[in-house]
């Protein structure tokens, strides 16, 4: 599906075309089209394809869907691959964008996610001065785009650890943290298979000789990079978090066992000696004197009270009851 | 057992031939032979070795098998071992494929593998112009072929693990979970054997200094590379999970242990308590009140009645029962 | 908030100036200009960025504060992010002290931090011959202050750990410890944060290419790494003795629970014997000859106690008891 | 003790020669000596270390034994330790060989290992052409035998890993499957470091600036790495898979402390409602109905008998029993 | 305080010599100095700063003490810091070897140390040919003496860890092993401490650009660094065995908890039949038929007698008992 199709020249727009005028303006000096396509139908990128040129392993990429992050240079055209990561019904839904950038285009496919990039294409064309003149600058703010939502989600999620923590040192070491933890460790992955990638590969296009497209951006794209790293370092630190919630629960569980089996205990005393009282004294024998007492049944009863009594003020110093 | 063996020239495929015409061929220009071996005899490979002049140690290492993988340049020819992985009744199969490249040969040596490359062969047959024409297009089709038969394997693995996954969490906590969690890490393990070494050998074939025979397709190469980056971060991943569900379910044991012990202590208490009350009132002195009330024995059993009721009650309310 | 605001030359400290005399002294010769700001307003910020003509993604950063420690080149100038950690109330608050530094000037804007540098500035303009001359030892000094602050926080861990040590290897194996060992490693984590990522970072002013303004201070940076290198070292081993300590609290909780266990095996067994011969002596048979012995009560009772006894003793001796 | 010494010239054995006579061969055009010590005295060392020239550290290490394996370059020359697995009496002795290589010289020196190297020097002397005339070859037939014979001691370790395996899946969950796991950690640690240090040094006999004495060879010292890479890639999922092991089995041990616990739970229900109800019946009240009834007692078994059975069905049908 | 002072010239002592002297040596050709001190007095220290011309960090690195172990140089210079480890009351005390070197003198200050370094003054003075004329040499003695020692003290720690080993399969699954095993891992870290440091530092005095005061003496500091090699691999395994040893030992407490409870169910079943069967012929019903049997009450008794065999009978059979 077509979302968007506009010529832009030395950082203002010019118009919104149709596919067919693209071969207009992507010759004209200093001039670059911008198309977005969402969940594109084949004939689609294979016009795309056509127009602009575009090597057959990376339309195939984009086809297939399911790629890892990466950005793969093509001669002079770079190709980029992002994860786009939406937070749906509680689970992580994994979308994709998929970026052609050449010297006079800037092709963005998007599979499976439901936000758009309204708000970068409204920014790019608010900085004519900043550098929107060029592709990529625009390759730029749909990474830093990408990237900046990965943010939410993550604090979402660290927002959900410190729940869970909250609820396993609240004496409630149920099954249903365990599961959430796990949860919480699975979709940590998937944030991470999103951002890890881009790192190396982000690095490229500042660092070393950098692609031709990006020079004089490197500041910018130094900037993704920082980001991606710290949010690294926090998938990074919260999966070990994770991991050691996990076993701190397995700890905490084991308390437990512990206290309860204490309180079993306790109150199995409690009943075991008046029991084993109660079997004394009725037992058969024909000559056992306190049988006859006048006060020996309140007296029995009142040894099984008083052994309790000591009982469980013993326990209860002991903390088991 | 020769399973193919045909002339290639300028991308067209000349004739099925007989391993006694390969000499015939093999010094035309622009043209290659392609033989395909399965399970080859000794004497087999010795005449192969003599044909194509290929090296004493990569003969030894196709004769002997059971290599791990790699790709080996000897002078400008390549040896490439991959492991072609078949789910056979449940195990993983773990076959061999050897390729000999060299400028005008190919030569695929299969070993304890079922299914064949005819599908690389009608690949390759029907893109002439892509670069068919050279032994080093075969080699990328017949690793692609290879890679690409890993994603169904893993995919296997996976839905394993979710099913795992669901009978753990749905409290069937039982022997076979954790037999199979072992034996899920195993066929990780192999498949990771098979995938990881790749990674770097393929490296080699698109950065830096390329082997002549890659020259060109480094793109196609670094496709193949990307293919196993993929493989090998799900395959990071899911041991990860694998892991951290062993532990999980450890964790989930001990609560259901508790659980047990909680339901089973709380019986008992609704058993112990009658038996106490029986054991006070079977005592055998003479001056017991109560056993001459005439409702002494249904007051009794009352007692029994309103305590066991009560304890059931705070048990319920506590989640013990 | 302005703090501070002082005009240096040849290393002494020539006046305490306000802001709109900047202008005046830093185009002077071998003449630099230190500003102090903490928790600055937006305005605060844009005027020292005209003033010195900061880039625009580096006040960002400042404005935004909560990056990761970095140091960036812009240019010839230099851009460093440092946290601060500070203990308040049991609790680590991490600031954030930012630093531009060029040729002629250096802008240091502290957020959310209680501390200054006062005694940062006290240290440079007492040292004019040692190169306080030149931003970049005010630079030096400016990371020399905060990472030392780390060593007493990261000190003060290691008691923290220590004690809980103390704790759980005197028997106290108890719910609180587990509950300080997962905040001590989270506690961790934060210092890792604010000392790791500046290891690399500080490597690169005194190894391989050196910016401008640090060369002929490399030794003192490398003083600064050599600190950063000795604090991750033990942040790392301490990391490594929490986890350790967590499955050690686990192991010897299980070793209490197996003495709970044998404790009340061992009570519950002085209890049950006597129960069960005052069963057996409770049995209504015509033809006991026991119960018309005359002694056979107090025998009864003897070997109640003498059984009793034994137990007890075989109990002690296997130090269940 | 000497083993050997002979000269050899073109590929070719001129002659078994006592050690007085080395200095009349060594200096001959295209001839070298190869000698073979086994727990030399350190008079035989020395009077070798004068002989061939060697540097002083290295027959230091030689004489000292107990060192790491290494490939140290001294001068021309080189100097390698290997490590010699032997199994014996379920235990891996380890023993040394360190080879002195130059370029007319092989000395190897076998310390507290039973079995030589016969085999090596058959098989150079049966392969003249191959290139059996240099000392280096000679030093890649050493090292080639040395790590080929590790093969066998892993499988033996792989197979007691199954045996073991199989043990705690059919729900031996021993202790002494536990001293099993830990005993098979501690060889694969004894293989490792025997195998991995050689890794790093063998890549530097083929890759980049290569030892003279190797040139030519670079394709045989691939193939030593090559199998080095293997052995440590089945050490490490060895290791992998033991820990999961010793995990995995932990799990089971719990899950089995589980299913007694119901079990015991469960036979003791049976056995604690008689007695309640035998309790109950025993009490002394004057006005029990139930007592008076003709078939008050046999009702009363029944009772018991019916509530078991019904429970029995209960347990069996959840599987406790 | 001051431990040595001498002059050596060409391998040769000259004299033991004043510290007021050291200027009359220091400037002849072929001279150096050697100055010893122990934890010296602020002011001795900064006298070797004036005399020899020491950076001003070096020296407040000395005086301050507790640095990690580094090598650095200061313009032609080397300032290396070694940790001294000793073993006391079964605690580790960790000491400093500071070492200044230049081309004319050597200044080791050693710190919160008992044993001194005159072995290495003797060895170097009996060594006057192998380089003992050079301040290199020296520093080479004593960096190769104290990596020397650090082998007793790990060698006692594989004692330590071969005795808890024992302990822990001799079915002493005791508090005091798991105590043990952490300290253990404490002191490792030590250790580690101490040596890790070394090894990237000490590989830059014998490999790419070696500092002038160590041409000549790489295969010496190859040495070294060897041993610092073989150090770091014996502590990383050993550090994994004691992990492993944790969680080993806790599967073993496991598996004798669960000995413990089926023990102890077995005997409680014991005593359980008999009360059940005492109190269903305590039951008070007229019609009891047994009652009146001139054999019931020892046929009960037997009944008990014979149920109890055959239940030993069983448990024994199946080791519960």
């Amino acid at each position: 599906m077509l979302i968007n199709c506009a010529a832009y020249q030395n950082g203002r727009k010019l118009a919104d075309i149709s596919v067919s005028e693209i071969h207009l303006y992507i010759h004209e000096p200093d001039c670059f089209v911008w198309v977005a396509l969402k969940d594109p139908e084949p004939t689609e990128l294979n016009a795309m394809q056509k127009e602009f040129g575009l090597h057959v392993l990376a339309v195939e990429d984009a086809r297939h869907g399911h790629q890892r992050p990466k950005i793969e240079e093509y001669g002079k055209s770079l190709f980029v691959v992002l994860q786009i990561i939406e937070p749906t019904d509680g689970e992580l839904a994994v979308g994709e964008l998929a970026i052609f950038v050449g010297g006079n285009y800037v092709l963005s496919v998007r599979s499976r996610a439901a936000r758009g990039s309204t708000d970068v294409r409204d920014r790019c064309e608010k900085e004519p001065d900043h550098g929107a003149a060029a592709p990529g600058y625009v390759l730029y703010a749909l990474m830093d785009a990408v990237v900046d939502r990965y943010f939410p989600v993550l604090d979402a999620l660290e927002t959900q650890l410190e729940n869970i923590e909250e609820r396993v040192f609240a004496n409630q070491t149920t099954r249903v943290n365990v599961e959430d933890l796990y949860e919480l460790k699975r979709k940590l992955m998937i944030v991470k298979h999103a951002a890890e990638p881009l790192l190396d590969a982000t690095a490229r296009l500042f660092g070393g000789r950098v692609p031709q497209l990006c020079t004089g951006l490197q500041e910018y794209f130094r900037d993704v990079y920082d980001h991606l790293l710290r949010l690294n370092q926090s998938i990074d630190s919260e999966r070990d978090m994770v991991t050691t919630a996990i076993s701190v629960n397995l700890a905490l569980i084991t308390i437990q066992e512990n206290e309860v089996m204490k309180r079993l205990a306790a109150y199995a005393a409690l009943v075991a000696v008046p029991t084993m009282i109660g079997g004394v004294y009725g037992m058969n024998f024909e000559h056992m004197p306190e049988l006859n007492w006048e006060y020996g049944y309140p007296v029995a009863l009142g040894a099984m009270a008083v052994i309790d009594a000591y009982l469980f003020y013993r326990f209860r110093k002991a903390k088991w009851l």
